[in-house]
This record gives structure tokens, C-alpha cells and sequence, in this order.
């Protein structure tokens, strides 16, 4: 019998181990548990650990009031969500965009319209013929840095316009940004947050990808009338979020741990998407991509009439999981899938890339 | 000027932090993140901290897909909610009852019955009379053990009425019971979820009071099929619960911390409530109450015309905090209050409840 490939996903959007670092964890707990045990382990309230919150505060140039630390940030988009967003509420999503934002939008009734994301971000010409044709946005769900699962990035000049935009036309950006910090190429450029004077836009995060997943600490930045409201959504669905989680995240970023484990983090990703580039360029060259500057996701487009949906088949018989373009795309996507190169090693990368390309010329020729 | 009295609070259900252990909680983080870092700091999945799930499972002696672990149990109650509360889908719950279930049930459109608590527990013949009123609960929620407000204990009689009603008439029982393991009275009695031959019982419980509540880590027991749905709504809403504290607390259970927690907890209550009920038998004979045989609450009844309104509005200008009874009832309660025990010790409780009989005095005479 030969034995079975060892498996190696390119599907989840999530870090290996070997970049989290367990030991400035162990290390932060440690600390913080005696640093502040009445707030860490007693009940909160539902805007998070004041500590953390007044430390993202400060790193955003806002008031803590600004600010509600939440269990992860896809809790902070439902609460957003449930706030914002009713029955045939207008909201504008990047095509292709994050399967989970199209899955809790569209539970939530929302009339979604998806505007072509390029290269430097969402086609800002397509909002606008939206909005010339009468549509009316209630809100614009928008990832900048690189995008899930495109792997682009809204260029400065589309920030701008997309906050003018935003005010001329009152509707609410949701700059959702949990790969900010991630920028391994170029530079690091103002968040729509930061460029608007007024109440435009509402900001998530996370701590997910440069602390660790399993802590499932995120935040939302907007105005306080809004935070407000969703604290006490927050209050009715949990009294308070888990406030070890975020005790141990606020010493592990107060105490230098933070911007250690990112530069481990970026080192990593930089390594992992140049082997992966340079792979599909050697194995697969029909395959169109744009090289990430940052984040976890590489987009490939493969030619016209190539079935990614048989590719995705091919590539698990050969034990290697990839996600097809459909799932990102209300319609669409069919010879697209997404590459994330965050949880696997060069290695695996260039053994995960050859068995792809194996797997693409086994498919009957479109 | 005369020095304002330091408050004292008798309003909030929580632990003081001198019976939460936080040496052992150290030693469990360390001991949990270093036993398994890719389980704790991975994201995982929405059924929560496989090996704490697989304890809670050994517990309760059900299979493990007949439980998820979640973010506190109110996080648990409000996916139930959604799995299960329609608009205008009956649901019976006790009169008092605690406050946050009735906003929660109430923003489902739920249409609530209460049905009077008596001091061993729920009114069955009540429930009976509904039903042969021709109503048809959908859900039945209850408080088994150290009713929060009330304090009193669902009877053994009554657990194995209210198992076969639910079976004869096929509504489901909410046995919502996060006060079990804080007895510090007379013997433990079975949950309706082992009674319950069948799939009849959904039960809730916490790790809030018996490890700490800033952990935030609950869990619902039930039939297979239901928790398989609440793990998708689970999934939708933050892909998985916090996987760290659910490390920790798994690891804290299985070295026996959690035992001897439990033991230290006991302790402290049942020298509070006798605390209490000595202190109120002298200062305030008025009241009427059960003596809890565990748990949080005591509820007090005043004689009828008594204002706790106007009791909250004076004890709270002499520093002592209660909670209203009309804020566990749908209507009534005017004449009631409750006080919890569990974040004040023995000396706080004596001068807490000196004021709260001086206040009394200073109402006028109904």
C-alpha cells in the first residue's frame, strides 16, 4: 500500500505554532495574574479590560470611550451588525471579500452590493455608480491591508477618496483591519480611521494574528454614541468578555512582547510568501497573482474556463487543502481559489505548490 | 465635614477575591500552556477546549457532542435562545427570576408565563394549569439549585414532576444551574438532566463561581442535534470561545484545584448567610426569608406596603447597594429586595445590614 501524503493546508488563515510565542505568553500571564488579580479575574464590564482598552485608545489617538475590547473581532462585527444593520439595509462588501463578513451580513437581511476589488483596493468609481444610480449605502465593509482573501491593499489615494466619499454621502465606513500590522514590503500607510475628521468610520481589529488566535481578543474604534450602544448589546449577549484573555494580552503588549512577536510574525510571512510567489511561478505559470505585501493570503487567478472547484478536488486527493474563489464571491470566482501561506513552512510550501500543479494537469483540458 | 461611609454591596452575585484562588489559577495557566501550546493559543473550534469538554462530558455522563463550551453561560443561554425562541413561542420561567434572562427572552419575542417559585422550588400545579389553560410551552426555564434571586431549591418531588410534564406535554426544560456545586447545606440532589430519560433537559452551567468569573467559561449539556445547531451559530458568530481560558480552566480541574476551590468557596458562603440571617433576624425581624442551602441570594420579603424602592433609594444614600425584587419580576415584587452574600465578608455583612435596618427606620411609616 504507498502510504498517504502528509497533509498541508494552504486553507486556514492562521498561524503555525512555531510563530506564536508561547514563552512571552507563559511569561505575560504570569505577570499579569499578579500584577492585577481583582481585574483579571473578577467579572468586567462589557467594554473589556480597561487597561487594554486604554492602551489601544493611545495607539489609535482616541478617547477610551472610542474604544470596546470584544471576545475576537467576528464578535465585534455581529455586535456591529446588530447595531447597524437591518432588513435591506444597503452595505457595500469587496468582491471578492471574507466568506464569514457575506455569511453574517447576509443573516442579518442586508441588501449587499459587491463593488470589483483591484489591485490598490475596492473600485472606488463602482461606489460611486452605485450611488449615482439612487442606491443608498448604509455602511461600506472594507478590508485594507492585505485583503481576505485577495491579498491587496487599498492605496492612499482611494483612502481618501473613500472617506469624502463616506461624509458626502452619510454612509459609515467599516475599515475591518486585522492584518495592519503585518506589512512585511513598502510602507505602512494611515488608516481611513485617521484620515477622517468626523464620524466615518468604525475600525475593528484583533490580537489574533500578532498575539495568537486562541486568545480571541479583538476591538472596535468608533463614535462613542455608536460604542456605547454596542456595549450594552455586549452587556445583554456576555455581562463582560473574557477578561484573563485580555489581562494577558494587555501586559504581553505593555511589556515589549507585542512588537517582538510581530517582527517574529513578518519575518516569517515574508519568508513563506516570496517560497509560495516563486513557486507558482516555476510550477504553475498560467497562474495570476499580485504579491502580497503583507498578511496571510495570496489570490490566484488562473485562466479563463479553468474549474478551480475541480482543482480543489484534485488537490485533496493529493492531501493538499486550498480554498476555491467561489466561497469569497456571491457570484462568480469559478477559476479563482486562495492560497494562505501563514501555517505552513517553506518547505511544505514548495511540496504543497508541486502537488498542486500535479493536481492542475491532471484535470481534463476546459 | 462628616466622612462618607465606605459602600458596601450587597447587589452584585459575584465572588470577593479572597475565595478566588489565584495561586492555583497561575500554576494552571503555566502548567495548561506549557502541556499544550497549539490546543490553547490555535484558534480551535466553536465546541470549545476538546479536553475540557471531554471532562464536563465525564461529569454529567453524556457523550461529548452532547456538550459545548462557550464564553460564560450567558453566551450559552442567548445561542439557545436563538436556536429555539420564535416570537411568541411560549416559554415559562419562574416568578422572581433572574433579570438578565427575562431581557434576553424578552428581546427573542418570547412569550413569557411565569409561573410562581415557591420555597421548594417552581409551582408544577401552575405549570399544570397552563397547560390545561390550552397554552403550549416551547421552553421552560428554571433555577434548580440556589434560585438566583430567591436562594430556595427546586425539590426532588418536583424535579421528577416537572421531567415527566415536559415529556407528557413535549416542552423543554432549561435547567439553568451555574449554583450546583456551591451546597453548603444538606445533600446534593440529581439534576432533571439525569432524571430525564430522554431528550427533554438542556442544561447550563459555570465555571464563573466556582473558579472565577473574569475566565468567562459556561457550557450547555443537551441532545446531540441541538448542540450540533448552537456549535453552527457558534461557529458564525466568533469561529471558536476563547481556547486559552478554556486551557486553563481545564487544567485546573483536572489537578484538583478545582476541588479544593469549591471547598474554600463553600466555606466563605456558609458562614455569610448565617451572617446574614443572624444580622437580619436582629436588626431588621420584619423580613421574611428562606435560609439559602447554598449558592449567592437571599430574598427578602417586607410586610406588604413596604416600599423597596424607596429602601434602595435610602440604603444607597448610606452606602449599602441592593437590588430591587420588581427587577426580577414581569409585575410585583414591590415590597421584596435581594441581597447577595458572596462579595462581602462577615463584619461588612454586620454593618451592611445596621444600615439597611437604619434606612428602613428612616421610611415613612406605609
Amino acid at each position: 500500500m504507498a502510504s498517504e501524503p502528509a497533509p498541508i493546508s494552504f486553507a486556514r488563515g492562521a498561524p503555525s505554532l512555531d510563530i506564536i510565542d508561547v514563552e512571552g505568553l507563559r511569561a505575560a500571564a504570569d505577570a499579569a495574574f499578579a500584577a492585577d488579580p481583582a481585574g483579571t479575574f473578577s467579572y468586567g464590564t462589557s467594554i473589556g479590560y480597561r487597561p487594554l482598552r486604554a492602551w489601544i485608545a493611545e495607539k489609535h489617538g482616541v478617547a477610551p470611550e472610542n474604544v470596546i475590547v470584544t471576545n475576537g473581532s467576528m464578535q465585534a462585527d455581529a455586535f456591529l451588525f446588530e447595531a447597524l444593520v437591518e432588513p435591506d439595509d444597503v452595505v457595500v462588501v469587496e468582491r471578492p471579500t471574507y466568506d464569514r463578513t457575506l455569511l453574517s451580513l447576509r443573516s442579518r437581511g442586508g441588501d449587499l452590493r459587491p463593488v470589483a476589488l483591484q489591485p490598490d483596493g475596492v473600485d472606488v468609481t463602482g461606489i460611486e455608480a452605485l450611488i449615482a444610480d439612487g442606491v443608498k449605502p448604509r455602511l461600506a465593509h472594507l478590508i485594507p491591508n492585505f485583503q481576505n482573501p485577495a491579498g491587496y491593499t487599498l492605496s492612499l489615494e482611494k483612502r481618501k477618496a473613500l472617506v469624502e466619499l463616506a461624509k458626502a454621502n452619510g454612509f459609515l465606513i467599516f475599515e475591518d483591519d486585522p492584518y495592519v500590522e503585518l506589512r512585511f514590503t513598502g510602507e505602512t500607510l494611515p488608516t481611513m480611521l485617521s484620515l477622517a475628521s468626523d464620524d466615518q468610520v468604525v475600525y475593528a481589529s484583533s490580537f489574533s494574528k500578532t498575539v495568537c488566535p486562541g486568545i480571541r481578543v479583538g476591538y472596535l474604534v468608533g463614535p462613542e454614541k455608536l460604542i456605547a450602544r454596542i456595549a450594552k448589546l455586549a452587556t445583554n449577549t456576555y455581562i463582560s468578555p473574557n477578561m484573563v484573555a485580555q489581562s494577558i494580552v494587555n501586559e504581553f503588549c505593555r511589556n515589549g512582547s507585542y512588537a517582538r512577536s510581530i517582527e517574529t510574525v513578518k519575518v516569517a510571512l515574508k519568508e513563506r510568501a516570496e517560497a509560495l510567489g516563486e513557486a507558482l511561478a516555476a510550477q504553475l505559470p498560467e497562474a495570476r497573482f499580485v504579491a502580497p505585501e503583507g498578511g496571510y493570503f495570496l489570490w490566484v487567478e488562473m485562466p479563463d474556463g479553468f474549474d478551480a472547484d475541480a482543482l480543489f478536488k484534485a488537490a485533496a486527493e493529493r492531501g493538499v487543502a486550498i480554498v476555491k474563489g467561489t466561497d469569497f464571491l456571491i457570484e462568480g470566482g469559478e477559476n479563482a481559489f486562495r492560497l494562505a501561506y501563514s501555517g505552513v513552512g517553506v518547505e511544505q510550501i514548495r511540496e504543497g505548490v508541486a502537488r498542486l500543479a500535479d493536481a492542475a494537469k491532471s484535470l481534463p483540458v476546459g
